[in-house]
């Protein structure tokens, strides 16, 4: 299953779920779960109906069995280790960010050239750049975030991808050159605030 | 226009087109631009003839052509200002995120409702979200970035939207219930990576 969207939807589930189950609640229909996420109470019958959970008409779905599905198809990989390159403003905020806590998602160590910018932070570890080979080998590590500026994005990337780095999440501004069996998923912060711009202002203007 | 994708696609392709032209370039192919932007060339040709810019077979488009006609597209709504509610690790990142500068993109003040945290920064003025209603009139902003805890996120954003804003930044993972006529993007950092872990674990067990 290599769908983008499917996944992205099951994960917005998951997080939907959570919330529910936090507040108390059982069972869930199909349309509650679909308005929560965003989607057609439709697509969320048809997405649970690939893992073979089927809801039933009068109490919907247990919200414990989707969630035991989810955590199964996503917590089954263990490592959600994570390296973060670059110790700017963005790469500072997510050696800290509690968002990740709760997923299980760890940040091993921090990478910057500057070494006014390698003092210990938020209990990682940070190294010059020119470590990131051997910390690779000694922590297999296969997921990066880019937090350089764009002039250095596609050094860095090079850099990861010989290293043995298989997914990297990018937040330079640009599109990163990667081989085939590298995924790269793309945060755009001033490209999401622009459009966001562009959408208020034509909705004004109609 | 309202189809969320070309606009993402258009952004890229200026983000593209900016790069192209500060290394010395001034035509490009539908071909090299799609491929730089990770989309198909004739996407590319697609997309501008949308807005009767056509490339011819020699010399491919010219890049200020482009340029001009995306920056009209983008840049002709002239208030990119823009609040930050929640001064904690990424609303802190973000008031100096220096991707923004560029783009022309202001970040006018920051809210938090811890006093604690509303020291000035970066030049930014803090205030206590009590103040939202207030500067909100002073300053015609209508765009905010949502970067608080997710048990606040939607308290937040009901009251923006009280206040008049009309386009929302999210950061918080959980779907925003907002009226029709405000946008949300959403920032899952969380989900990104997992999405990422997911991806790269599904192809090494292949």
């Amino acid at each position: 299953m290599r769908n983008d969207k499917i996944i992205r939807r099951l994960l917005q589930y998951r997080t939907c779920l959570e919330r529910f189950k936090k507040i108390g609640f059982e069972q869930v229909y199909s349309y509650n779960l679909g308005k929560e996420a965003g989607v057609s109470a439709e697509q969320v019958r048809k997405d649970f109906s690939r893992f073979s959970i089927h809801g039933n008409k009068k109490a919907g779905y247990q919200i414990d069995d989707l969630l035991e599905m989810l955590n199964k198809t996503f917590g089954k990989h263990e490592a959600k280790k994570v390296f973060i390159v670059g110790m700017g403003n963005i790469g500072r905020a997510l050696l800290s960010y509690k968002g990740f806590l709760g997923k299980k998602i760890e940040i091993v160590a921090g990478f910057d050239i500057d070494p006014s910018k390698l003092k210990k932070r938020e209990g990682v570890q940070l190294f010059h750049l020119d470590e990131l080979k051997t910390m690779t080998e000694q922590t297999n590590v296969n997921i990066a975030i880019i937090a350089v500026p764009d002039s250095q994005a596609q050094r860095v990337c090079d850099m990861l991808v010989v290293c043995g780095i298989k997914g990297i999440m990018n937040f330079a501004p640009i599109v990163l050159k990667v081989p085939e069996n590298v995924f790269v998923t793309n945060i755009n912060l001033s490209n999401e605030l622009e459009s966001l711009v562009y959408y208020v202002n034509e909705d004004e203007s109609v």
